[in-house]
């Protein structure tokens, strides 16, 4: 029977301020609850850390090996209970209380770093660093002002990555600053409306790629510190890409030569 | 003052059931109305009819030019009101009720076809027909368990796009097979996670474009149609790109030949 109390508290991590001053997100459903026991244990070194696991009996049983010698709390709650305090339209089977990481995950200031300007759709953000993942990339940097990687949706949309993406909240003007002391000719490219086709230029990963805000595209501050405006051609009659859409062209575009 | 039948009515519309029953579709918010009313209008053959519009005086005031000769009802709603009947979290300013074009968009069988098999994510769809407008795709056809175009989110996250591309529903089979009649060799291009890497071949963009649904990936049926499976090659960790990332890479990729 699950308690009033954790009843409140697990809905109000659905916002930013509770999840922030507990320290705690939500993670859901049998994917994305698979990949955070790989990455909570040996593997992941334990980065991300399990609080408590809620789950229907069926999906206990049937995880009973997966959840053999684990080191958090386990409780059996029933579907109903689930659906009162599930953050999904259809929730599933399981939920995970997770702590919040004191220190991000490994930087690496070798390689592509992709910085967001603004971007406030979660549903993007978690699809940019699920694209991340796929192409490599070393980390997602965003700015103070975009949506929080713990929001639910974020959480839902990167499908695990986010459990393998360092992702951090910076001023991205000093965050472009420090990358660069120690690598001053690394390249910062700016995704534009008016910039050089990405499709004639030579583009290495180890660059620092900025995309916009969805509605205000890439703030005045951080734009005087590009080295080079870019853009992906149109060939229609669009006025403008998907954010993530967009990240992931410029992802498939900066990766392709690497490619042998 | 808004009638309660009008309310009804325009709530049922967020159901695809009501919508098909009416043949009627929301379209919400600034942008997409200024997109609707140019679609609307000369311009775009008047294919897209609008039955209605409703705003809040503000703006009803600030387009007076543009509403000049209108042939449809406009009305002037309370915020409350326009609360009421919105299908978005924040609703803004003017809504239309819009009446479903019985023909399709013309269609053109040249030029790059993209196939949506099974793809049910509502922002999916609309960030895919964005991404198509984009690139000058030729039309968009989805299987007929897809995601309904007219489903509130996907008009949405179409950004305008929705009255510039043709998007139609049909049996893949069926379309790929009717397509090839006249074009014997249009080559049929499937995405799966073991075909050949995109970055490898010479695409040119007279070709139709299959891509899977989020969990099935392409159904069996039309995997036997395919003349070619290809891949976009994964360089880091992540299972899976979101299938709108990968239509837009995919749409760079068929185009990015024809730059110049």
């Amino acid at each position: 029977m699950l308690s009033k109390n954790k009843v409140k508290l697990i809905r109000s991590l659905q916002q930013k301020k509770f999840r922030h001053e507990q320290g705690l997100f939500l993670v859901e459903g049998e994917k994305m609850i698979a990949e955070l026991l790989e990455a909570s244990s040996a593997n992941g070194g334990g980065h991300y850390q399990i609080q408590e696991l809620l789950a229907v009996q069926d999906w206990l049983d049937q995880n009973e090996t997966l959840l053999g010698d684990v080191q958090f709390p386990v409780e059996s709650i029933k579907e109903v209970d689930l659906e009162r305090i599930s953050a999904l339209k259809t929730p599933n089977q399981v939920l995970a209380v997770v702590k919040m990481p004191e220190r991000n995950l490994r930087n690496v200031e070798d390689g592509m770093i992709l910085m967001l300007d603004g971007v406030r759709d979660p549903g993007n953000l978690g699809t940019i660093i699920r694209t991340a993942d796929w192409f490599g990339i070393s980390e997602v940097i965003c700015s103070m002002d975009s949506v929080d990687m713990y929001n639910p949706k974020v959480v839902q949309s990167t499908m695990g990555s986010l459990f393998r993406i360092p992702v951090s909240y910076r001023e991205l003007t000093e965050a472009i600053f420090d990358l660069r002391i120690n690598n001053p000719l690394k390249p910062v490219f700016g995704a534009t409306v008016l910039g050089e086709s990405v499709y004639d230029l030579d583009l290495r990963s180890n660059a620092i790629v900025v995309l916009g805000s969805e509605s205000h595209g890439i703030s005045e501050n951080v734009g005087h510190l590009l080295t080079k405006k870019i853009s992906i051609p149109r060939f229609g009659a669009g006025e403008s890409l998907n954010v993530a859409s967009a990240a992931a062209i410029l992802c498939s575009e900066f990766k392709r030569l690497q490619y042998v």
